[in-house]
């Protein structure tokens, strides 16, 4: 028996389960010479997977309907037909929303479950801790004593981001949007402040007091009005990384927001999209760094790992409900 | 007689004449040790300006009310004492708009009228070449064959950097407001296309012909909805060099366009605000450039010279109505 998960139609606004098709196959996976077969562990689900479901024009190709979704993937090999990998392994990689399915091992990386648990090589040793490094160092170029603002501060980028930035000596505050999640920054992730952008009166005032100093780096994980209140207190030569923008993906029509250019202008300000794929070159390095402080305990990581192979489509919905607190992880 | 324009109160929206005060003194100005008298030639009147008019927050101080104005002239040195500079010499810099004036010397430099005509050196030569030259080059980075899109492109910095964008093999399209500005484009700048943005019904839509492969590198002296059309235009890997936003200059509440994060997410596009006084370093390579393209007639430039020193603030006010072509100069 194989389950797969299709896309059924492209949502319009916020995505539902609706969209999605559950198919249950009958079906003896067999593997041909050089391939292996597969059974899925953890699948991540991901705020920029939202893109993939629609047909604008986009970095990545989008999903194609009637076929199954692909994320990030754990999975363990239970047969194999290629010398790289053995019975037992361990893999990650770009999979599809299957319970199982054959592959020749091109694109998948062996994990090691010894060294740390198997879902973090979906999360801070995946895409996500890498999004945070590269994109925190390559386009925000971080200089100790900086004051660094993020946005999405407790989702799984924006823990890791904020962390990195106490490991680099700057002045942290993290925007988030329950108590709950600023008092885990705090105490959790080493923020030195946050914001909660649901109870704020005035974001723009709130962080007037709380980076006296302005602003030099934004990661930029929502965009909209959080990011327009940021704005104002930006510095001279500030950097913008701009990572995701959730708080709009799922507009229906073109999302308005207060012009940033006249602000880029006044500060010689750069802002910058930032898809961690274009930087493959700095994966090695920035892994062995994240091992490293993850290993020194320097940098520790919030999961919300939800159980039950049906339950991916809900677990990415509540993504944008905020219900997660660092990375959203499926174990099957 | 010496006369000054001062600033007599911060323009609400649309600077007025009556923001300015007339002042005309019955003096002899002598000069000190070390200091000269010039008289003013040629006054440069700039949209930057009007951000100095402001009391905001920006990368140079605001004019002090009840003082002059200060901008790029050119004046003539009428006495000396100050070994450097000779009665008879030219000199251009920061000067206040007076009809006389004594200084220092300090930030003035000497100009060969027998080089170029005196305005050049407010124009090609001046501020207006070097942010064209230096905003390409230091934040485009163009390579021949990519697609250069330049806003305001008949003013004074548009016309510059479209030409340059010509010398170093890039396909060029320019917007501007009148069909008069934009035939000047074609055939007195070399600009391979244009668009008139009052008479364009689609911007986006006619720039998707005039630019099938895309928009590599947008030019933007506008900001607005001017700019928000070539988002919807711009490449993978893209880069947005903000060096004004005259549209928006005059606004008194805060202006909203389209949000931009999502556009430059999905293309790993880069936005920087560009100010040409963070480049002083690179000044003499690049007039030296420049120098060379006008000698060897690759470069020409537009100039509107309007007549005597009453008439600055209403050649200043004009730009906002985009009287001018190319450079805005006032001829004492």
């Amino acid at each position: 028996m194989v389950k797969s998960i299709l896309l059924k139609k492209r949502p319009q606004g916020k995505p539902s389960v609706s969209d999605f098709e559950f198919v249950t196959e009958d079906v003896d996976l067999q593997i041909n010479e050089g391939e292996i077969l597969l059974e899925t562990s953890y699948v991540s689900v991901d705020p920029y997977l939202r893109g993939r479901m629609s047909d604008a024009k986009s970095y990545v190709p989008p999903f194609e309907l009637n076929k199954p979704i692909q994320s990030g993937i754990v999975a363990k090999v239970m047969a194999s037909k290629n010398e790289k990998f053995a019975v037992g392994d361990f893999v990650s990689g770009m999979l599809a929303w299957k319970t199982q399915q054959t592959s020749t091992g091109e694109g998948l990386t062996k994990v090691d479950a010894s060294n740390a648990p198997l879902s973090a090589y979906l999360g801070v040793l995946g895409m996500t801790g890498l999004t945070a490094y590269l994109g925190l160092n390559q386009i925000g170029k971080p200089v100790a004593g900086e004051t660094l603002v993020v946005s999405g501060a407790a989702g799984a980028v924006g823990s890791i981001v904020g962390q990195i930035g106490k490991i680099l000596g700057l002045h942290v505050i993290g925007i988030a949007g329950t108590d709950e999640k600023i008092e885990l920054l705090k105490t959790e992730f080493g923020f030195d402040a946050g914001i909660n952008y649901n109870t704020s009166k005035d974001i723009n005032a709130e962080l007037k007091k709380l980076a006296p100093n302005g602003v030099d780096i934004y990661f930029d994980n929502v965009g909209g009005p959080i990011s327009d209140a940021v704005l104002f207190n930006i510095n001279k030569f500030a950097r913008l990384i701009i990572c995701g923008a959730i708080s709009v993906y799922n507009n229906t029509d073109i999302p308005k927001s207060i012009s940033v250019q006249p602000f880029l202008v006044k500060n010689s300000a750069l802002m910058q999209g930032f898809i961690v794929s274009n930087y493959a070159e700095k994966f090695p390095a920035a892994i062995t760094h994240l091992s490293r402080w993850l290993a020194e305990e320097k940098l520790t990581y919030a999961e919300t790992i939800v159980d039950g192979f049906d339950q991916i489509p809900n677990a990415f919905i509540d993504l944008f409900e905020g219900k997660n607190k660092g990375k959203m992880i499926v174990k099957i």
